[in-house]
């Protein structure tokens, strides 16, 4: 699906209106030259910027930092056959400053999974686009 | 999440299992130098390669013909912070005989956008790899 005819594309206002409203999306980068794709808890940073929220003990802030990766999000529904997908493109940088640190901890939800060591990526909305499915239902 | 003490990794026969579940997972590659992903429907062909429904129009059988490509579905609920997420990496091959055509079309769910002009592209299933996440309802 969404290469024909039952999709319409988002601009970016869209998109990231979008993107605000699900906590997990995926990352998509290179690890030991094939692709990968992880689920990753996230949340926008000043409007447009995805922040990352992983583990500090994972390999993934070092497989990423400084690197052009995809991170997706969608929501779909089967029972309609309609949804959306919105992917962002840009340079991961892992944060370090301390005090920025300290104020993305106290934004945003918190992740799943981790209960120690968080760590935060973020990626710049160089490139942000998106398709809203239509759904094809009844036709089979 | 999902790097750290809050999730549990499955075994090749969960993986296939819950891949099974869920109409739509998303293919990763790479375009013009840069990460990809695109959702797309799926269905798994003989207990374990994923076959991809698409646009024989979109450029996407032609990006990932004889490629190895990364395909990822999960299914997470942000009520109780918990879900499963399976990898499949492995060599992308477009279907083109037509006997393996028309057999595909017989099965499986129909795409959710493509009206017409319908390709069949197959993953083998050389590694999969997944996770379950278990929740860390209550931490925050």
């Amino acid at each position: 699906m969404f290469h024909n005819e039952g999709f319409r594309l988002l601009d970016r206002q869209e998109c990231l209106r979008l993107l605000a409203k699900v906590p997990v999306g995926r990352v998509v980068y290179t690890r030991q030259a094939l692709p990968a794709v992880l689920p990753v808890n996230f949340f926008l940073d000043t409007g447009s910027s995805v922040l990352l929220r992983t583990s500090a003990g994972s390999g993934l802030v070092r497989a990423i930092d400084g690197v052009v990766v995809a991170f997706e999000a969608d929501d779909f529904d089967a029972a309609t056959r309609s949804g959306w997908s919105v992917v962002v493109t840009g340079r991961a940088t892992g944060v370090t400053d301390p005090a920025e640190y300290e104020r993305l901890s106290r934004v945003g939800p918190r992740s799943w999974a981790i209960r120690r060591g968080e760590a935060f990526v973020r990626i710049e909305s160089e490139m942000v686009t998106g398709r809203k499915i239509t759904g094809t239902r009844g036709t089979d």
